[in-house]
């Protein structure tokens, strides 16, 4: 059940340093708070950009040290892509959606469709490379469920509070422009809120009232992280009121045979 | 330019009253700014729900009353829905994108891709409807885009403060579940937020990095509008920083050329 509030407040954490491979997300995270002097509360909820994971998971790859295959190859040509990158983005993939010149959406190993994989090139130089190397790529991390879960059992173990965890990461969309905060990984925050069979102020069921919540967490977020966003990659969502949820990102997906466009 | 902020506040206003045909909707939202002891600043934007203006326009229909055309009553045999919703549907519509048991996904006279056309049959009664009359439906307002600036000219004038103007509506996605807050009026607040060239962590220009920001915000609102958004119709979001802009919401459209889904 999910009270809905009437006011929020979003806040991005001062305090977090530029995290490298091999790094405690879960304790930097905590240390953030504390050294911000927060201390969560129930119902808080804590969005982490996917990209501080996929650094402490030390997810780069140089593309020079990536060998495409006859597929990445041929592919690569008919989109007018760099062909190691394409063989980076078919190995994280599990279908393509749509290609065009420049373009590659694909499904993504863990369910969601995304363009490029979600594989980024912008801040994806490890912090021990040698000078000169590169480029290199970014994949998204490996578990976002299982990290935002860890980041949870952190949290609460310190806080006491239940709180939400969303694994945030910047997608594009079909029929509109510009990027927006998409979860592709939750713990503790009902990814859906689902008011079906609810009265409307008239007596009459709602229709169609199934909000993507965590989306929308990861949404706000984004307006305060920005896209810089390694500089400001957790953000407080506070005033949210729900009750704790195991279902992860994975809740968020169409199922493919009900999806007229993947 | 825009300056992205560390924090931000949420508040969804009191004592909107429910609207009726021939309201006049600045004149409410400065009433309820007013009444909530709101006033507003620089950088303060205001999402208001469609479905306020909607009313306000008396964009009411009752479905006996329509009389579906042939082309209505094929396609809603083919899809299995009301012949007269189908008329509705078509009429506000340039061309159909999807059609599936039960789904009709058109592009809109107005430009988005939407289930439905918008039409919402949830609170969709006129207030001085008879007794057993309907069921009713309830149209998009006719220009968001007019509308967001005749909110904003009211607001500016009574406050001096350069504001933001969203009107939003809850839309599906292909690929993933459950509706978000989405734009389809705005003024002064920039619809996207154009962050090409700026420079990263490490000096490589930015890739993808255009934000759609007008949508962010509009997620933000139904965040706490919630659905039965006509109780808190009026959300301000403050905290953003941004220099004014009079593109409208069809900056955030796609253009069909480029559109791979559509």
């Amino acid at each position: 059940m999910i009270t809905c509030s009437h006011r929020l407040e979003v806040l991005a954490l001062p305090g977090m340093p530029l995290v490298a491979p091999g790094d405690d997300v879960p304790a930097l995270v905590a240390r953030a708070l504390s050294g911000a002097g927060v201390s969560l509360a129930d119902g808080d909820v804590l969005v982490v950009t996917s990209k501080i994971l996929s650094r402490a998971e030390g997810r780069f790859v140089e593309l020079p040290r990536v060998e495409p295959s006859a597929r990445a190859t041929e592919l690569a040509r008919e989109v007018n892509k760099d062909p190691r990158a394409v063989e980076l983005i078919l190995r994280e993939s599990t279908a393509i959606s749509r290609r065009a010149p420049g373009v590659l959406v694909v499904r993504h190993r863990l369910g969601f469709v995304v363009a490029n994989a979600g594989i980024d090139s912008s801040n994806a130089v490890p912090p021990d490379a040698r000078p000169g190397s590169g480029p290199w790529a970014l994949l998204l991390p490996e578990a976002p469920d299982a990290s935002a879960a860890a980041i949870r059992a952190k949290l609460e173990a310190e806080s006491r509070a239940r709180v939400g965890i969303v694994i945030s990461d910047s997608f594009g969309r079909p029929f509109r422009l510009g990027t927006v905060g998409t979860a592709i990984g939750v713990s503790g925050l009902p990814p859906l809120w689902d008011r079906r069979g609810e009265p409307d102020l008239f007596g009459r069921a709602l229709e169609t009232t199934v909000t993507a919540l965590a989306d929308q967490v990861a949404a706000v977020a984004d307006l305060v992280a920005g896209q810089a966003a390694e500089r400001r990659p957790v953000v407080l969502v506070r005033g949210l009121g729900f009750a704790p949820s195991d279902r992860g990102a994975g809740a968020l997906l169409r199922p493919a045979a009900e999806d007229l466009y993947a």
